[in-house]
């Protein structure tokens, strides 16, 4: 298990910053972070900004737009750079003049039209966006932006933005060629399509190009059973007219790639949209491995599926247009990860979940004058025949892992310990036969309940749960028992416990032990790695400390037996 | 399942602006992303500056600041406030101005002495925060701020900064005393302590206050099973004198809380740790619970834990002093949470994952004759015997289910199934003598290998895995059935098959009614309500899909089966 940390794609947003949080900067950065990528930025303008509108622009002068990313570059080269609100025709004209000399990944969202219509960028600005357009990869306009570059205008409808499916992919075309940027999406959130236009688009182009649906359904009619309880994805004849789609068109090198057809999404909350799709195109470009089929249309999908999800999962704030929730491709870790500083997050939340019963087992009284020697034999005899019965049950248990077992290694690792365990069984009954106790008598002795109680819980958790929970239920025996070797050991060098001259001295020898304690480490590192490459959620782990707490009390339980000669 | 939202803690950081991504609000920002609450941004300076230092600043004036926090506040009243740097003296004053009219949770991080022990802030700006201070509920000074603020000196060391522990406790008291900030966290990374020191401390106060070990152990002697292998938390006699630990003291109105204690960590990547250490203790406030016991305690343990956490696991990046890993506390989802528009994840994930193979179960040529009604009568017959075989073993893998339950409401839900079952076989008997086959029939049929092969994978997944893995290995067959059924449904709407004259025609019937699609639609329901409880880690969810698959390859063999009349 390597717990070395490996390099992250690095992203630098270069845009405004939204001191609300929900667009620019902010909105790029969160994006950043939930793709698992380094986000760095560099400030055009700042912004006194809430959901409800913009109240104050404090433009950043140009050459220190460039100095923060001259610091940023010679430092780290991005893997991608986006752009985002430019502000001004001197931050965009000498950030063309520094891009030039770079080579890295460029998505251009133009930042000119607001969703409402509002231009925020002064004309000149719009003219001096002509320089960056050629160094551009991803280029991502909404209508408006790209009726605005290209001067196209409808031909069917007086509100320029209205336009429909065959409009928006000349549009999209006119625009990719016009630019020249390499591969532009034309964001269709301001125009309604049809269910009727989508079909006739896909009749009469036969699969030139490809057309998603929002949850990745490529086909209109394969998964019936799905769209009885989410019929938005259908279109019945009798909807076919209405207008509630949203499309946006994929074109690169002049040609439609893909549309992408989703129901328009009812929400208040869609502020910073264009700005986090952008940065996750981004994100999707510089976290995809390389050379895979289909590269362009996979980092779409991603992105727009992302953006989607982020709308449509989104949480109030505000009281306008409420910010997009970044967060939702990752959940809660119930655990740190392992680092070389604390290697052991899974034995050590387990222990430290309920220390004083893990006291309680550990540290019981039968072990304290086990080790002081003032045990009386009898306690420890009614213990160590009970121990015999456990055992069994306890090679069982392992036989029941391999059992359940998917691969090979698992089969091999469970069986080892079960014979193990039984070969060890013969060394049990001769360390038996040194107390003056038979292997008739071990086998007639009946098995207390105490000792039933705790071998069956065992047994019953390692056949009604998966194989985690199995290594679960036999982990607090192994690792509690290493504790009481090394603890007894310890209080043998403190003076509060001895060896020599002790009748139990063999006993904690064995467990004190190199073979014993090797065990017991490959034991924990075992449970560490598979926690660690499948960390559970919070219900998982309160799953697995419930049956970790369960067989420490057992545990505790049994000394008790011991201690007390309980049947 | 509630799909709605809720509300987020929002958290306002006041700072300045790190182009590099790893300090200021970018730092906060990433924190505040992390602990799941809503992070907006006020700034106070941007600067040109990168792993290896600070090329350039650009102060942002008073006013802009102060309108910056305005709109934030106006729209959404931030649970807590953290100030980073506040650049200059005006910005402090007009901010204490405004934060006196709030009523809200403030940390102040003061950002003056930076770790290289370079000051960051000009002389009047120092004197300008004493009007801060009594509006702080969380202050985290480092030894040269403190001592900058109390003009406290060492009796012991040369080096101002290099106090010994209980100098440490002084001077955290005093800055207490002085500064009026309700709590103050005195960072210890300026200095080192050795084990003996504390332990000394810890024999003198006798549980006053609490000493916390770096992953929580309280205790020096509890868990030596660990410690053999991370022995650093262990103190030996040999190294009680080594001064390698880092003590953060943490006092309350004059009196110490508790000692923080932890292993110097090695890690070059510690540019934005205070940045970050603030602005978790602001989100660990916001996100507990209310009236909890020993409520500071835990704020503080979370935050510091978080952050040398963030530190252990920190990754490459830059050339100087490297950032933090602020996305360590969450796993990256294999699948998006349910909304509104997507509201079935998981099952649409299933289904999509090999839509080919999903495709060739559900319009298997069997399906499509049955459909037409050309169907030969022997291949229903031999299809519906094997059926019987299946359905006894399918009703046993739900048994199977409520016996490994852990909830009644788990076993009522698995015995309904395997009850209603049963009482269908009658039904089926009924159905198969209405083609002349009779019960003995029925009963001597062998069972085909293509039958025994797919009854038995779902009773040997039943067996082998959890709860879930049994759900799985049982989801297809119903799915499929419900998709089959509302298939031929709409086929037959389009003339593509018939119901008429049908000799299938209750079979379709069966399968595309009321009753079998509602346990369709509950099934599916109890698999997103369990994936969206427990969402699964990429590595579950390939095992879930695989088990899927195998059980729809199985599925679309037993079509074969009857088609081909295979034995």
């Amino acid at each position: 298990m390597s717990l070395e940390a490996k390099k992250r794609p690095h992203i630098l947003t270069i845009a405004g910053s939204d001191s609300s949080g929900g667009a620019g900067i902010q909105a790029d950065l969160k994006t950043i972070e939930a793709f698992g990528c380094h986000g760095s930025s560099v400030m055009t303008a700042l912004t006194a900004q809430n959901t409800k509108g913009v109240q104050g622009v404090h433009e950043i002068p140009a050459d220190f737009v460039i100095q923060q990313l001259k610091s940023v570059v010679s430092d780290d080269y991005p893997r991608c750079i986006k752009l985002g609100m430019l502000t001004n025709s001197s931050i965009i004209l000498a950030l063309s003049k520094e891009l030039k000399k770079l080579d890295t990944i460029v998505v251009l969202d133009p930042v000119m039209i607001s969703t409402s219509g509002h231009t925020l960028l002064p004309e000149d600005a719009i003219q001096a966006m002509n320089e960056l357009y050629p160094l551009v990869d991803y280029f991502t306009p909404n209508i408006p932006e790209a009726i605005k570059l290209t001067g196209y205008s409808s031909r069917t409808s007086e509100n320029s933005s209205q336009l429909n499916l065959e409009e928006m992919i000349e549009l999209a075309k006119i625009t990719n060629t016009k630019t020249r940027a390499f591969t532009v999406l034309l964001k269709g959130g301001h125009t309604s399509i049809s269910g009727r236009e989508i079909l006739e688009i896909r009749k009469r182009e036969k699969g030139d190009y490809e057309i998603f649906w929002e949850e990745g359904d490529d086909d209109l009619d394969t998964i019936e059973v799905l769209s009885l309880y989410s019929s938005y994805k259908q279109i019945p004849q009798s909807k076919q007219e209405e207008k509630e789609l949203v499309v946006d068109v994929l074109v690169n090198k002049g040609e439609v790639v893909a549309l992408f057809v989703g129901k328009k999404i009812d929400s208040n909350n869609t502020h910073g949209t264009g700005c986090t799709l952008s940065t996750a195109i981004a994100c999707a470009h510089a976290t995809q491995p390389r050379d895979v089929p289909n590269a362009i249309l996979r980092i779409f999908k991603k992105a727009i599926s992302y953006t989607k999800t982020a709308i449509a999962s989104s949480y109030p704030f505000g009281h306008g247009h409420g910010p997009l929730n970044h967060a939702h491709l990752s959940v809660r870790r119930a655990l740190p990860p392992p680092t070389k500083y604390n290697p052991h997050p899974f034995v050590s939340h387990l222990i430290q979940s309920n220390l004083p019963l893990w006291k309680s087992y550990v540290k019981h009284p039968f072990v304290v004058q086990l080790g002081k020697g003032t045990l009386p034999k009898e306690c420890f005899e009614h213990y160590i025949k009970q121990d015999y019965h456990y055992l069994k049950h306890y090679a069982r248990a392992h036989a029941l892992g391999a059992y359940k077992a998917s691969t090979f290694e698992d089969i091999k690792a469970f069986t080892d310990i079960a014979g193990h365990i039984a070969r060890e069984s013969e060394m049990h009954v001769s360390y038996c036969e040194s107390f003056g106790i038979s292997l008739d008598q071990l086998q007639s002795t009946p098995e207390s309940a105490p000792c039933a109680a705790y071998a069956r819980y065992v047994i019953d958790i390692g056949t009604q749960g998966d194989i985690l929970d199995l290594y679960m239920s036999v982990a607090s025996c192994l690792i509690g028992y290493g504790e009481v070797g090394l603890w007894l050991k310890k209080q043998v060098e403190l003076g509060e416990a001895k060896m020599e001259g002790n009748l139990y001295k063999k006993w904690m020898e064995d467990y004190s032990g190199k073979d014993f304690l090797g065990a017991v480490e490959r034991g924990i590192e075992n449970l560490e790695r598979r926690i660690a490459e499948d960390p559970p959620t919070e219900a998982r782990l309160a799953r697995l400390t419930a049956i970790w707490h369960e067989c420490v009390r057992l545990e505790s339980a049994f000394w008790d037996m011991g201690l007390n000669l309980i049947k």
